[in-house]
């Protein structure tokens, strides 16, 4: 008797997890054909078959159509970050949010962004400076500049009710963006903004967002003292 | 005529996404049934529902099973971050690897991981400080703490020929673990390991693993100045 329910494939999922954890079934070997262990586990060819496309999925196991099923040698270690909108980050931890715009103008593209953007834009961009605050004291400090072609109602708003952040997301919604995450010592400007003191390390993060071919928004995200971005794996 | 191979899941995917991307069908509309679908594109029923399955697992589209298929209205952002190997992340860049063992012994838990341990460890951990070298340059420093009741076998281990690292990850597999991101400033320690000059913004990584309820191994890595840590949405 087993407590795992083998009738899901989310039960069967877990037992065959188990074996590859406890090298019951080591890296690289062969495991047994989906019809035996349906019968094994009394269930459907197909419920073995999905819990077995997950565990491919996830990188634990190698499917090869005739040589059968493998467990991985090397299982990659992913983690899934997710990136929620700021408002909603500080308000799940049971914090009040707000918002300032503090600048707010048409530029041209600046040259550090014409790489990021790759491609050449003609028109202002619209840039925007924003302190996003948890409890009223300050979370993270935002530059964004916003290409107008991608999101032309942009222009004739203040985004003081709601974020661009948050605007964006509902109103321009992108196919792919590029991350990266990296560390800054806070200058003059960011210790005003972020109670921070001189040269402390912040943690901050770049994204550029695009709807297919074209950029929607760069921002740049520095975050006030003792930020920690988690996750699991 | 289209483009797009509509024979496949993943052309038909690549057409609904477009469809949700270009507000074609707005967030939280209903979309066509699954036959109507199959029949615009004049493919099999299953191809739509591995492309439905793939946006809903994705979390752009909502399934119920009486109520159909609707628009996420508020799809989240997720981004996947692999966690590699040093070594492997460091060979990917072209450049070559080595580590070395700066440290070793035999301690008991500190304190500031007992809450991260959250078990109480009678025995003693090993403890290790390791510098990893990108073509000889110095790349991240680690200090990490191993559980020898999760894995025994690294009591005698010098860990010079493969680093704890790697060597973890095929002989101690972990079934989850928790990871967090921050900045650091460099101190006097840091400093001399990592070329860094005192006080420098640092990016580091902390991760705890576990194989089901026993705490494998923590690990804190700091990475030398300029490290971006980048992934895609």
């Amino acid at each position: 008797m087993t407590l795992t329910d083998t009738n899901s494939w989310t039960g069967i999922r877990e037992v065959l997890l188990r074996r590859i954890h406890n090298r019951i079934w080591q890296p690289g070997e062969l495991i047994p054909h989906e019809a035996d262990l349906a019968e094994e586990f009394g269930c459907a060819r197909t419920t073995v078959n999905r819990a077995l496309r997950d565990l491919a999925e996830s990188g634990l196991v190698i499917r090869k159509r005739r040589a059968g099923t493998r467990v991985a040698i090397n299982p990659p270690q992913r983690a899934t970050l997710t990136i929620p909108i700021i408002r909603e980050e500080v308000e799940s931890l049971g914090r009040s949010y707000r918002h300032s715009v503090l600048e707010r103008n048409l530029r041209a593209l600046p040259p550090m962004l014409h790489g990021a953007f790759q491609v050449s834009l003609s028109e202002d961009v619209l840039f925007l400076k924003t302190l996003h605050f948890s409890d009223e004291r300050p979370y993270a400090f935002e530059e964004r500049h916003i290409n107008l072609d991608a999101a032309p109602d942009a222009r004739d708003l203040a985004f003081n009710e709601i974020s661009a952040n948050e605007w964006l997301v509902h109103n321009a919604p992108y196919t792919h963006g590029d991350l990266s995450f990296f560390a800054v010592n806070a200058d003059e400007t960011l210790c005003r903004k972020l109670d921070a003191t001189t040269g402390m390390a912040l943690f901050a993060m770049e994204r550029i967002t695009w709807a297919g071919e074209m950029p929607i928004t760069h921002v740049r995200l520095i975050f006030a003292p003792g930020y920690r971005m988690r996750t699991e794996i």
